[in-house]
């Protein structure tokens, strides 16, 4: 489970999703794509030619108490459900001012102040997700979080991103791209 | 300062490091090598022919508090003092079940229970130290750190040395060598 994976997203004109649109929500925007691929295992070919590529390893929970994670885990969804056929990629960046805070001022602020994960819990079983991390593979994102909806959770999923970039968490994002997709 | 930076750990013929000796202390031991050279940035140039070679970044602190961020800031030496003559990289790697404990399980072993942070704190100022990781890059050891010291203070770091591997946090090191080097 916690074995680091390394994951690649290749947008280009190839692979089983259809990218419905790039939305630039603060910072560098990424190039328009029509279709993306989604890479397992450092192993895995990625084709030649795409317009961008990102990835990101799945690694150990970095905030999340072990309460959280019995509660998580309790209620989330596996990705790949059939009826789960919209997703979004969304990349982020923070800024240094939020790397330089300690372990328990980052907590603070996450969960605390954010309720990032007390708020995330609420939108299970609907939505899907997985968490890649890119800062310590010197990756132009911090984070690529993969989420998987059916289209009837569609509002439920903008209000959780909508919510999430109202906390004081947000505020140490100084880059974020939001790409959403079907398949 | 934690904009993560590649270090790679070339050993060979050839490094301004001489190796005095490579102890393997638990699991699979590191071959014999004559010198070490420690390479910074993704751009360094490796000399090819390296017996092994070991890397890991730089990275955010993931345990520390900002009260014992500040008793380290201000008791820690930088590395390449002229009397620290020799040095330790020590490598090691923990197991899956250090990994999947939530934050709050490992932080409550590292130091409320083998106080990881305040035995290393009475070190200070005669260890220089530097943490890389490498998990997330899929290297054989998930953690790779290096000190630095004076040959009258290695009686001081063989103690903190032996008292860590005393711990409970340690139990749950499953990989371990320990390279000692001079210049």
């Amino acid at each position: 489970m916690t074995t680091p994976i390394l994951f690649r997203f290749a947008a280009g004109v190839a692979g089983p999703w259809t990218i419905d649109g790039i939305a630039q929500v603060s910072g560098e925007a990424l190039p328009v794509a029509e279709r993306l691929a989604v890479h397992e295992g450092v192993a895995s070919s990625v084709p030649a030619g795409a317009v961008w590529l990102l990835q990101g390893v799945t690694s150990n929970a970095r905030y999340v108490t072990r309460a959280e994670h019995v509660a998580l885990a309790a209620r989330q969804p596996p990705l790949g459900r059939p009826e789960a056929t919209r997703a979004a990629l969304i990349p982020i960046r923070k800024s240094d001012t939020w790397w330089d805070l300690s372990q328990d001022e980052r907590r603070a602020i996450l969960e605390d102040r954010s309720n990032h994960i007390s708020r995330g819990l609420e939108y299970l079983p609907a939505v899907a997700r997985r968490l890649h991390h890119g800062r310590d593979l010197g990756e132009p994102f911090d984070f690529l979080t993969w989420f998987e909806y059916a289209p009837k959770d569609a509002p439920a999923f903008e209000g959780l991103v909508a919510c999430l970039r109202e906390t004081e968490e947000w505020s140490y994002v100084d880059r974020e791209v939001d790409v959403r997709l079907s398949r």
